[in-house]
């Protein structure tokens, strides 16, 4: 025994105790773990040598380790600006919600009825949104500001009337990094972009010139611009939509309180970011992006949509709305591939605005505005010229041939300030900023001090807002600390999120979000670095990426990572760029079919779109693999056009599907790349590399495989691996020097959510190679254990040959929907009465439920899930059996509210049925806030921002 | 506007808004808080000047300011030991727990039925601490390990049958701080300690020949000495027995894994700190101090005790037991003054042993031990002696004349090691320790590393622990983290806090605990310091003490303060031994009686007992107010026995009264002191000083008025002020050689639970003077805003000359009650069903209920509040007017849970009324998880630890 023998996180992070595994095996008929990854995993693909990750460190080793690389970060005053700002995250808000399992351990509100907690803060957000813009319909969030103006392109590609060579018209002040991501997003779609100065432009004749005398299907504006100047563009809008052109407006939400919104000036579409709305910096991210749009774009915003709807009771509920229109239902119709959306996040900015109130807001912006006119005129007293008279909280100087010394003397003095050019340097202030710093930087130009001013406009009357906003009662009632702590619980309460029980979702490996690896996301040295401070003060945070690198590749079998892509989706498009990028290279440029199996994730083939290719389905053979004589059917039809086969091993239906070597091969021999979806990568970590059995790229997902929480629908992280010849064509970005792959930027910052990889590099950290392949070998026994458990009550969809599933399995409903009437939906909110979230429904294949149940849930609670499902299997019997009509029974009027045990009760079954079921602790209780939703009624009578109060009364 | 013109925390911590004030003072029929305050406090005491506290700072800058005091603190690695140790803090009980408000801000589970979460934690750390000492009790917590030996020293004087002038007899190897604040306790009480080796002790001739041939009645043994070496006392016991002495052992709980038990070779007590089970250090504090004993001595034990009871459906339910034995009972009679445990701290260490389990506990000591043993060998190897061969984790090394080197050869690496004389070095390891840390401190010593060992036993096979602990199922089913996530949920879940809604408890000040305050505690800087760690290593937490000394110096008018007492309890006794300690120096060793007015807090009588004074009762006029009749009367009577008075201002019936001046005149006029009760001092600050109106001393809730959370029942911090005739007679310290008072210690620590005064300061820092003064005028308006709105449903019992209340109310239920038969106890447990905690019940009047709102609830929770109250009232009108007997209503059957309405209904009131009545918003309803509990059958069948798991089965 050494020193260092400490408790064991694997112990920790892993549910089932030795014990249990061993009761497990027994009832699979396996005498070890290895005998049964014998044989679930095909030898052909099986790692030969142990992980090569390093051996485990215990929690507060690692946490040393953390604070060692935080103190290599050097945290300066910001004043870079670029579309990320100081901010004070109110500490109610921090605590509560990003520090709060309740909040941070939450799934994807798919199942509404246990989601009304993050579905009224997201509707919040909405409304803060789409009043601050002054737009219609706002979505839940983006990714970030940079993708939302690339989604707000095909959204005006798709909207505009304008010939089909038309251009995209961009504004020269829009924030570079959203330029750079429009481009590499317009390349594969065949849309030109072209950046021009459009402060001239005031009718369409001007318009079409600074097109190059080409059509345009849309512009976009920045507002205020990146140089800080606040322009009025009522003019080129006008003309914009004479030429059938729509508008976007980029534009910060601070500025909205006091500046005249977009929706207002006739802009059609509005996106941004809500990152100063206490969000940290987090050397670029996860912040909610946005996007809002007038009455008639609504149904073809990317994203979630929250919308009010009425439960089976007709009580008002929320739930997303329009589903019908996403990737995952309209795959390559679909004109985004954007799945997650920044939900955490955009809880905590809603928070931020519920916590000021619209005059809090208006108050926070005038003082910041005070502060920049206040350095302004320093300046100018100084002597010194500044472009832009009308500014909100950037002002660009111009310092002939002195940049350089500025932005050095400022960084003696604590500073980043951004450098333009040679001659131009730019400052931004925020609510953080104090007089010291504004001294301090004044003199980096050498001029006195500033005296803040007013908060006085500086700009025309005609760009001062008039009009109100936020005058929903939930933005002036929670603005005590105790009652935003109340409200900030009361939400909390309504949902079910990991720190109340499992959620065995298929595909989405909700596992253990353990607090050590939570800990260092909210230190300052990680949360408060911009992302395009100088690399000199970064030093910590990118050797903690290279680690987390060097680990996914040793993880995969792939050459090199790229950490950028902040959602799966977006690594989706970053891997099939890569492929285009490569085959262009090599002149294959014909190269655009994409094989995608029917099974695939939506998301797959809206990418595939996203990328320029052609999707070309494969189909399913009875066993639920690949269709292998179909593949070499398209393989042969497509012949030289063939760029990818998208491939997800294990597949999505939960089998390590044998196939897939010669699969790989086949696609190699014709040319084409294999795209293996790391969606369940969780099932092949220690056991196999898809860098090494055949794939040539993959998107893997942080927030699946690698511990970082799903935030109640996100952030994600989406990172992609790639063999040696792809890596050329990774992802770069204008201000990442080190990032010199051939494709342009698919994330706003170099490292798309970087403040968050620090929950991943600690989970391989803590877990070690030994570790990370014990969580693997444990999600496969306990999902062959819950499949074994269940198979004799419903049947289970596919399996390998030795009968075993990989980490997830399917359990098939079709048929007892068909001889009883009872539903996939119907068992899924039953099982909320039973204390469970329900599995993944109706994926991949219709009316069936996958179940995955992860390493980290005990065999207790394994046991507690089946005994449910078991329980539930008989009152589906019940049906069967004709004691009681499904449309009569205790399954279809689920999920039983508190408050409807109290009405008059005529159902066939008694209240103790309905709300303590078999095996339900009455100390353990979870109950649903409303009853089963209603969601088509809410489609079609569409409510996205916060319903007047009087919608709840009875 | 300026740029530090950020958010007021002012408004943030003061619940009404200003549009709410004016509506309040409408009702009230005052124009302003000003001509409010004005008619409720008399002029004569009025402060005359704005209070003298620096101006707020904003959030962040308070935060900075605490990390500029942070970075003050050098951590260096503890091997100090005596009592206190380096712990890993399981990361999921941390977030979980110390920074969840969930936990910190529950106050004490006087109201059981919304306790269950804690009181269950509770009742596990009862059964951690009964299983490890082998005795059959033990209670909810102590304050510290001093307090806690003194505390058996006072019940072995009750307990024993040896002779009125026994002495106390401790080993000279008990921890010195220990010992000094038995010595404390003893002067007043006219006990003699003897400290003497009792390590040759084996017969009863050499018991006494130790006590200087006294009869003994206590013996207090410290195990594993504060040498580190390990005795076996059975010898001694028998011996002690036989002389009618009892005996305490005071114990580390981590060595009771592996050594025999007090309790299995004979002790009677046994005394400790829980603080090394996942407790910081904390400069001191707080820790949860801990009590068992054996069978026979339950009902003496002092301090909160859990235990089961049954609900009125039958269920198994927890509940404070034998609380009649408690000093808010006995008074004068209670033979403990002890009113809080250290909640929080015992939740955490019970947790620490849930997390670890028991072979994961005795992994850690043995893992200890190995550091230990390894270090003991190298040394040895080096040629140095080290006193005893059987030890856990200290050693103690002979280094003739080198002490002081070795120390700060030590230091110099980094480590604070203990110089026990100018010969002496002792050495402690714990299981932060690490291989590293072991090389270093060896090389102080100037010998090799050492090698770890392998925890086998160094003590004798006698005194090897063969018996089990911790087999209760608890132990053994949450070591992983997501399993340990959501019992930490499921238990917070049962219970109401702040974090839910108002707990409007007379005289407890129930006030926001905001977040900012909250921050600091968890900060390393201030939670790793040890408490005897070198002062130069202390100045940042040094100068917030000072800080915060002066401050409270400037609210309270008085002239000094210590922050020494660890509880509001020990505050009291503290001043009281200040006042014996200034009578004595003048010579008038006479002066012992102490006046308390029949209203008093119990604890007021227990304390003065405590500190050797005899109490006489004083009167209450009809009004409310002390009868200054009697007053002159008892004056008169006791004439130069008179110490001093002790008095609660505003009074415990919530008024202002206009004689306090008096009183105090009269008293200071017959040489006695006056000692003014803090409680109320929310009520005062910036309004008025006791330290000016008359008050000689007085004790402050820190945990009251200056927003240290309750914690579910502690911490508290007790300090006091005192005017300068009384500052020579504060508490001294051991180990603090500025502490030049003249009065022993009244707490381990020099500064008593340091560790949490950040929250105070922050506090004030955050309001400043002026926001500290609005707190207390918004207090008392709404105090006076439910007076008034009540007032015409329920008698307002007392009142000052204008009609006005103070910050609190009476509600004087006995009509109602002697009419319909309805109790305090219906309503209280009625208001559950309506979603709030009850108020304080039946003090400091029988039949009545006391309503403090505070300044932090908005007029939207008053108003809710007061709409609930008025709504039983027409529950108790229903009882009146005849239509539902008392024994039928919805109130006696109160309070209802949500399992309880699927059962057979045979009430005359509907499911809805008994849960959703008037005001209940359903998405917000808390339900209590156990119907109302039967005190009286759990305090008739005992059981204090946990219950076996069929107790809940149906």
């Amino acid at each position: 025994m050494t020193v260092q023998d400490l408790p064991d996180f694997v112990s920790r992070h892993i549910g089932p105790a030795d014990d249990d595994v061993t009761a497990m095996l027994k009832l699979l008929g396996y005498a070890s773990k290895d005998a049964l990854v014998e044989g679930a995993i095909p030898g052909g693909i099986r790692a030969t040598a142990a992980l090569d990750v390093e051996a485990a460190e215990s929690e507060p080793a690692v946490i040393a380790e953390l604070r060692d690389k935080a103190r290599r970060n050097q945290v300066l005053t910001s004043m870079i600006g670029l579309g990320y700002y100081g901010t004070h995250t109110p500490p109610v808000v921090r605590r509560n919600i990003l520090e709060n399992p309740a909040w941070y351990t939450a799934y994807t509100p798919y199942q509404p009825e246990i989601s009304q907690g993050r579905l009224e803060a997201l509707l919040n957000f909405q409304t803060v949104v789409a009043d601050l813009t002054g737009l219609e319909t706002a979505g839940a969030s983006l990714l970030d500001e940079a993708t939302a103006v690339a989604e707000a392109m095909t959204l005006m590609r798709r909207a505009s009337k304008a010939p089909k060579d038309a251009v995209l018209l961009i504004d020269a002040q829009a924030m570079p990094q959203s330029i750079a991501v429009t481009q590499t997003r317009a390349l594969p779609l065949d849309i030109e972009v072209v950046v021009a100065d459009l402060r001239g432009v005031t009718d369409a004749a001007r318009l079409r010139a600074a097109a190059g005398e080409r059509d345009v299907f849309g512009v976009v504006v920045q507002y205020p611009g990146a140089d800080g100047a606040i322009h009025d563009w009522r003019a080129l809008t006008e003309a914009a939509h004479e030429e059938r052109a729509l508008v976007t407006a980029a534009a910060d939400l601070l500025a909205l309180t006091l500046l005249t919104p977009p929706g207002e000036w006739g802009a059609d579409i509005a996106v941004g970011t809500s990152q100063r709305f206490g969000v940290p910096m987090g050397f670029g991210g996860p912040h909610a992006g946005y996007m809002s749009v007038r009455k008639g774009l609504e149904r073809t915003l990317p994203g979630r949509l929250v919308g009010v709807s009425v439960d089976a009771d007709g009580a008002p509920a929320y739930r997303l709305a329009l589903q019908t229109r996403e990737q995952h239902i309209r795959r390559e119709k679909a004109t985004s591939n954007i799945c997650t959306a920044q939900v955490l996040l955009a809880v905590m900015a809603s928070m931020y605005a519920v916590w000021h109130g619209p005059q809090g807001l208006a108050r926070i912006a005038r003082e910041v505005h005070g502060k920049a006119t206040g350095l302004a005129e320093a300046l100018a007293a100084g002597g010194l010229e500044t472009t832009g008279d009308a500014f909100f909280d950037t002002i660009t100087v111009v310092v002939p041939g002195r940049a350089d010394a500025v932005v050095e003397a400022a960084r003696e003095r604590g500073i980043n300030v951004w450098r333009v050019d040679g001659d131009h340097v730019s400052v931004s202030v925020d609510e953080t900023t104090t007089d010291a710093e504004l001294a301090d930087v004044a003199a980096a130009f050498g001029v006195n001090a500033p005296v803040p001013g007013d908060g006085e406009p500086t700009w025309d009357a005609a760009l001062q807002r008039t009009s109100d906003f936020l005058t929903h009662p939930v933005f002036s009632s929670h603005h005590s600390e105790t009652a935003m702590l109340r409200y900030l619980r009361t939400l909390a309460d309504r949902d079910y999120a990991l720190d109340r029980g499992m959620i065995p979702l298929g595909s989405c490996t909700m596992k253990l979000n353990a607090t050590t690896e939570m800990e260092a996301i909210t230190w300052p040295e990680f949360a408060s670095l911009h992302p395009f401070a100088p690399a000199e003060q970064t030093e910590g945070i990118r050797e903690l990426i290279a680690d987390l690198e060097q680990w996914l590749c040793a993880i995969t079998g792939y050459d090199s990572v790229s950490l950028q892509p902040n959602a799966g989706s977006q690594g989706e498009l970053a891997g099939l760029l890569a492929i285009r990028g490569y085959h262009e290279a090599r002149g294959e440029t014909g190269r655009n079919v994409c094989l995608i199996p029917a099974s695939a994730h939506g998301t797959n083939a809206a990418s595939a779109v996203m990328a320029g290719m052609k999707v070309v389905v494969v189909g399913t053979a009875p066993s639920g693999e690949v269709d292998m004589d179909d593949l070499k059917l398209k393989i042969k039809e497509h012949g030289e056009q063939l760029a990818a086969i998208m491939v997800t091993y294990p597949s999505t239906h939960g089998v390590f599907e044998d196939t897939i070597s010669e699969l790989c091969s086949l696609v190699h021999e014709a040319g084409g790349q294999v795209y293996v979806d790391g969606a369940n990568l969780n099932a092949l970590v220690g056991l196999a590399q898809p860098g090494k059995f055949g794939g040539d790229v993959s998107h893997l997902n942080l927030h699946k495989t690698f511990c970082i929480p799903h935030g109640g629908g996100g952030p994600g992280v989406g990172p992609i691996g790639v063999r040696e010849h792809l890596a050329p064509y990774l992802p770069s970005h204008p201000f990442a020097e080190e990032l010199t792959g051939e494709t342009g930027p698919v994330s706003a910052a170099p490292y798309g959510s970087a403040s968050i990889l620090p929950i991943s590099w600690a989970y391989v950290r803590l877990m070690g190679g030994e570790g990370l392949t014990k969580a693997t070998e444990t999600a496969v026994l306990s999902a062959n254990y819950v499949a074994k458990r269940l198979s004799s009550h419903y049947p289970v969809l596919y399996a390998g040959d030795d009968g075993l599933v990989a980490h997830e399995c399917i359990l098939d409903l079709r048929g007892l929907t068909k001889e009883s009437g009872v539903t996939v939906d119907d068992v899924a909110k039953r099982l909320i009465d039973y204390g469970f979230h329900a599995p993944t429904m109706s994926f991949p294949v219709a009316g069936t439920l996958m179940v995955e149940p992860t390493e980290s849930e005990s065999l207790e609670e394994l046991d507690r899930f089946c005994d449910a499902m078991i329980a539930i299997r008989g009152e589906i019997q019940e049906v069967l059996d004709g004691k009681v009509a499904a449309a009569d029974s205790v399954l279809r009027h689920a999920p039983h509210t508190a408050l409807s045990l109290t009405a008059e009760w005529d159902h066939p079954y008694t209240r103790a049925e309905a709300a303590y079921p078999a095996g339900v602790d009455p100390m353990r209780k979870y109950w649903a806030p409303v009853r089963r939703i209603d969601g088509a009624h809410g489609d079609r009578n569409l409510i996205c921002s916060c319903p007047a109060p009087e919608a709840f009364e009875d």
